[in-house]
């Protein structure tokens, strides 16, 4: 059976030339990148060239970005060290949008049990966070402010670029967890004056086991990683080579792909699969906001169904989906995400997510608009007559 | 110029198995393990397979084993997260010997700035930790104790398996990094009565990107990394699937190999090596207990030599050793481990980690043997020049 991908949200496939440029680190260039021998002087040079390259795809400097092993810990890392390092004690509030990650999420609610004040700030229907909400919340005693480019579950961008000067005038720290912006939409640390970003490889056909944080210069972090000096003392361990240079060359594929338009394409495949779901099932709507979406991410709700079941039977049918968000399978209730955009409870759970990639072909959007709609029509059925027999 | 690894202390070359294990989630098999769908249960199955080898290296339980990216991040995460969830305000002292990696040295010294009372234990001139003031620290008002099973500059093994019983006795939690243990002497945590023990797979010929930490079942840890609930919310982030596959492959190969007697012939070339410095280069002496070392491990202190000078000697003529650790590198001043061993300043700058593993040949050893006396005495005779020069 042809499997199709259609959670690339999720993570994604390496790409043919992240492999070729993890090889040789996996092979004859293996090395510690502390060493000072020439096999560790390799290693470095290997770190340092793919720095480079991550560095373009943030807008950054070499300096500026922190190696980490995931997004997880670079939002980790962001939030706790440079919370940790705030010299400030006036300012102890916190604010986070409503529909972050959670891994910025939960470090929030771990801050808050920690001596932070932390806001949750909410967002419109439409997933897009209450700007009027931030600058109310906005005042001398925000430490830092913590709002994503891009949102995991429903493609929904946030205005970062309008959200950064209010913060800025505010003094706080802004960070931008660009995790999923990353080959969508261009990474601009400058435009929207962030402080801190992260980013992920593996959301970009790099590989698992690397990921960045950008620290602007004289943004002060305590790091969670006590040890040797590598990463300028900001993050401790041996340097994960074979990942950090796959990373380098995914960041440097997502950059030239978005610059050429690829993603372009990946969004009609998205505004198809849509169009085509909308008009094949009833009762059926988008969640988020239509024209302020990474439109490869396509969060569907399908009244009445058990997304969980939509998604076990989409597996049988070859088409991997998530609901909520992957990575935090073992969540229990409905998304977060759509609850804070006002879902009821019942439509969250019957939303289903298609992420798609660049190497997402025309054939997949036909096969899933095609072997969808039964499916949901035979759990509506099913539904309808566990509802009869209860009645 | 064929290159002789003779610094396995620091990192080693992946193993065939290991690269074998790591390839199918590089290509076909990539996924998220958090993901619900088919994919996803195949790449969870692979963490958890992976899981159970690094459960028998242990000799744990698979549910006391939490991934991490690095053995700095377990060491870390075993000091600062026992201790963050710590529950007994009275106790507020930490005791680590005085050698330890500078994961935990550096971790205790941030601690101490966030109200823990740190104290260093000293080590006897051979290396091993003093008992008797390990004894005389230990009162009701320690918290957690951590001392490395074996040294990683020097090998010397410590007595984990006496110092675990006094710990327990005391009611304090017992750390041990047994990241230059694995392979080289057997991991067993209830025998140490250990709490907690940090591995790397990297140092036992796995890939980077991969560690853990055995946690003791009742043992509470606050996340070093907030957000899913990956590793039972020990550690959130994606995990690197092909990493971990890979240390699974290298936990069985270091298990298998040790039993079979494999780091038998590995100490057996470290004593010939030994051996040979010593009757071949005037001058010298080991570091660190001739008797009580992973005999692998072979620290040599050529007097009057620049030991980093020797480094890149040796280096040119295509041998890649170390001086102190080389997950310092950019430590500044001589080796914090041969300096607690009462060694002189000059004579800790004088040396030469030397360290080998089950890929060293017999003929590494003859080749180190002979290209490293005229090296020292051609950099002796230089530093007797400027000597001269400057008297």
């Amino acid at each position: 059976m042809r499997r199709i991908d259609a959670d690339h949200a999720a993570t994604t496939r390496p790409a043919p030339e992240v492999l070729e440029a993890m090889s040789p680190y996996l092979g004859d260039g293996w090395g510690n990148a502390s060493s000072v021998h020439a096999r560790g002087e390799a290693a470095r040079d290997a770190v340092e060239s793919a720095r480079l390259e991550v560095t373009r795809l943030l807008g950054a400097q070499p300096e500026e970005v922190v190696f980490t092993a995931s997004g997880s810990e670079a939002n980790n890392l962001a939030l706790q060290g440079a919370l940790a390092a705030s010299a400030e004690p006036r300012r102890r509030r916190v604010l986070v949008s409503a529909v972050e990650h959670p891994s910025v999420l939960a470090t929030a609610r771990f801050l808050a049990t920690r001596g932070w004040d932390v806001s949750e700030l909410p967002v419109l229907a439409n997933g897009v966070v209450d700007l009027d909400a931030l600058r109310e919340a906005l005042a001398d005693d925000v430490a830092l402010v913590s709002v994503m480019a891009v949102n995991n579950e429903t493609g929904v961008l946030q205005p970062v670029e309008d959200i950064g000067p209010f913060v800025k005038q505010a003094g706080a720290l802004f960070h931008v967890d660009a995790v999923q912006a990353a080959g969508k939409r261009p990474i601009a640390v400058d435009a929207w004056q962030a402080d801190l970003a992260s980013v992920a490889a593996h959301k970009i056909r790099g590989p698992l086991g690397a990921a960045a944080l950008f620290v602007r210069r004289r943004v002060k972090l305590v790091p969670l990683v006590h040890g040797g000096r590598q990463e300028r003392g900001r993050r401790a361990g041996t340097e994960n080579l074979a990942a950090i240079a796959g990373f380098g060359a995914a960041a440097a594929l997502a950059r030239t792909e978005l610059a050429a338009g690829a993603y372009r394409r990946v969004e009609a495949l998205g505004e198809r699969l849509l169009a085509e779901l909308l008009m094949r099932v009833p009762d059926t709507r988008l969640n988020g906001d239509l024209n302020r979406r990474a439109g490869g991410i396509v969060n569907v709700c399908f009244a009445g169904v058990d997304g969980e079941a939509l998604l076990h039977e989409l597996d049988r049918a070859g088409v991997s989906v998530s609901t909520g968000s992957a990575c935090s399978s073992g969540e229990p209730g409905p998304s977060h995400v759509l609850l804070a955009m006002g879902s009821r409870p019942e439509d969250a759970h019957a939303s289903v997510r298609f992420s798609l990639g660049t190497d997402t072909l025309d054939d997949d959007i036909t096969h899933i608009a095609e072997v969808t709609p039964p499916l949901v029509e035979r759990l509506r059925a099913l539904a309808g007559r566990a509802i009869e027999k209860s009645a």
